[in-house]
């Protein structure tokens, strides 16, 4: 019945949306997308996207994936009476028209196995920050005071690796919070006038809800010494969400990119993302 | 009387501005600057500032040069009770009440003979285009068809020099539009989601109304193919403005910075840019 799984790249301003997810009179990433599919493809169920990085309300996207399951013959038929392939067709009717603040940058017909969210090897954020103000970048960067990166860095050195964030999660019922954070590194950065910033790069193979603004937030403490490295350990350990770390704003922070196995392996990957997740020293 | 002459270096997002220039009942740079100098310096008359580059609606600037005449002891009294020397308390007072799409670079006591406007020895834009849409540089490039950039350096070849840009330019009665056009070429470039584009540097000793972007819209032309390039070395001679030239969207276009000479040329500079201009072969 569906046959063709569509992956899309796409990219977003996330300003003026209440985020990824679909939500009942309000203008989400995900409902504008589902409309334009709809309006297109002519199908006879509704479009459902699967996402690999569900962003807040005003997080962006340089390079979102997500994927959507179609009958074979509504794909066959994407290109009309041009001669294009469907690839190239779909891509350029969902352009024409979506809003100017969101863009597709390819759909594709996914390799056998692929799913947007469970094959997923790692997402990559970013979040600026500029220590002056910056009028050109102020969609992009957060103005804040300036802050010490060697400091910034000996606190991001406490959270990498194989750990339960719950301290830095909105918690879900039943979820568990076991991730792998595999690089969180701040790095000087200059915004577009050339104000004095930082840009915060974070990589996991999955970031439960807020945790990207919550390690932001809590390494900004350390890094401009209302915090030091022990309360950041103390606090990584707990098993609580902690009211003392601050999530960071969500204009700044833009999902810059997903990883997945070459196509041999997707399948292997999505079992795996799927299972319930414990730490090695865990018996459930 | 008026002894002190304050030099601002500004950068602002022009996106919801009616442009530089104070207008009765709109919002504009020249008019959010000088209330926020009036409040801070509790002048006896209203500030009034005197600028580079009087940029229209829409258009940015990553470098405004502007200048405001003060009485020296408003100006000893800026910094109120601390020990910060006036140059950086102003700063800082202004961009405390300034709205988040200006800020102040810095203010500076200016050299002798110092005029914003009159001193300048050039004025440089950047312009900016991609070729599939970019929703993370949508307030700062045109998404435009894709052109040949070899086709787009062989106009700007035309338009390079000293010459009358009447036919580029919203006439202002009296005035002239000889201009010498130092720099104009497009470069490849890329927008924020890697798509591809292209950017425009325009460099002059002064531009006159719409100009910049009569001149991108002219070269754009012939860059489509849409116009030869003897299509624009004839509008080039016109001595009226030409209805076939294109005034190009201003939100692509950012006032990149503005050139003055050595301290001790200012005088000399400033009384050679307020002579009437002619061209060496016209006689008046």
């Amino acid at each position: 019945m569906w046959p063709v799984r569509i992956r899309i790249d796409l990219s977003y301003d996330g300003t003026e949306f209440s985020g990824w997810a679909k939500q009942p009179g309000r203008r989400t990433v995900q409902g504008e997308l589902e409309a334009a599919c709809d309006r297109i493809l002519r199908l006879t169920e509704p479009a459902r996207l699967t996402v690999a990085g569900r962003t807040d309300a005003g997080v962006h996207a340089r390079a979102q994936v997500a994927h959507l399951d179609l009958p074979a013959t509504a794909w066959e038929a994407v290109p009309g009476r041009s001669d294009l392939a469907p690839e190239i067709a779909l891509t350029r009717r969902l352009n024409a028209i979506l809003p100017r603040d969101i863009a597709v940058i390819a759909t594709t017909s996914a390799p056998e196995g692929f799913d947007a969210r469970f094959s997923a090897l790692w997402r990559e954020y970013s979040y600026r920050l500029t220590f002056t103000r910056d009028p050109l970048d102020r969609h992009f960067a957060l103005t804040h005071e300036p802050v010490d990166l060697g400091r910034l860095n000996e606190a991001t050195q406490v959270l990498l690796g194989e750990r339960d964030f719950t301290a830095f999660c909105k918690a879900r019922p039943g979820a568990t919070a076991i991730r792998t954070l595999q690089e969180f590194r701040w790095e000087p950065w200059r915004g577009e006038t050339g104000a004095n910033g930082a840009r915060a790069w974070v990589r996991a193979d999955a970031f439960c809800h807020n945790m990207v603004r919550s390690l932001v937030g809590a390494t900004l403490a350390v890094g401009t010494g209302r915090r030091t490295v022990q309360w950041l350990r103390e606090v990584a350990a707990s098993e609580q969400r902690s009211s003392q770390v601050q999530v960071a704003p969500a204009h700044p922070l833009i999902l810059e990119g997903v990883g997945y196995p070459q196509a041999s392996e997707l399948g292997a990957r999505a079992r795996q993302a799927r299972a319930v997740r414990t730490l090695p020293g865990n018996v459930d």
